[in-house]
């Protein structure tokens, strides 16, 4: 069901700054950088292994990742597992009682399929799915 | 550098708890547990490709994972990343002005060698460098 870790988000409040720990000082890659207007964030990729960092910073002040950063301060956000078939998740999840913050997926604009779990039902860990196209 | 990212630790208060989630509603498959007397935890060990989750349960009220979890309740602790050698990671990130919690490698009793670098350096984020034996 779960093939992987494909990513762990961190949010810091100046991704600059934030790439001279992970990039220049860690030695990890940079693959690029994207606006992702839905989600009001600004955000770093860096691959690590089969996975990746993704590094957010917000744009604005009203986003859950923005409110995170003001409440938490930085740290780890959440945690994302590649998986084959997110529909049969998410029902199975469902089914032995897995608070979904999203009972069905997202469909982002690249038409990656996405969908979170609720902290709750996760010992405190926001956890995302994927469903990758094509995967 | 930088090979992978070895685990992702988590904090619960109860592993048999903790385990419903992860093993029984995800599908995820519980290697093994074992206590680490010597940093007071039980811990779950639950492979997920090429990276594990490590489910952390404290197993008295002093210690740091203790102390995290009574201030910030469950959730993500530490993000461990696997290098080839880490005494040349550890004299490189002081050169560049990283904080280290453990300016030289602690051993385990496995021989593994393993260091902290200080969350103040890393987005809030709390990082281990692992050196695993014969890697």
């Amino acid at each position: 069901m779960i093939k992987k870790v494909n990513h762990i988000a961190i949010v810091v409040s100046d991704l600059d700054e934030s790439l001279r720990f992970w990039v220049d000082a860690l030695g990890l890659e940079l693959a690029h950088t994207e606006h992702v207007a839905s989600q009001a964030v600004d955000v770093a990729f860096v691959p690590v292994g089969d996975s990746k960092i993704e590094l957010l910073k917000p744009t604005d002040n009203e986003s859950g990742v923005a409110r995170y950063l003001e409440k938490r301060g930085a740290g780890m956000h959440h945690l994302c597992f590649e998986v084959d078939d997110i529909v049969a998740t998410l029902t199975h999840l469902k089914e032995v009682g897995v608070q979904l913050i999203n009972e069905a997926p997202v469909v982002g604009s690249d038409g990656r399929k996405f969908a979170f779990i609720h902290p709750k039902s996760a010992n405190g860990v926001l956890v995302e799915l994927y469903e990758l196209t094509g995967a």
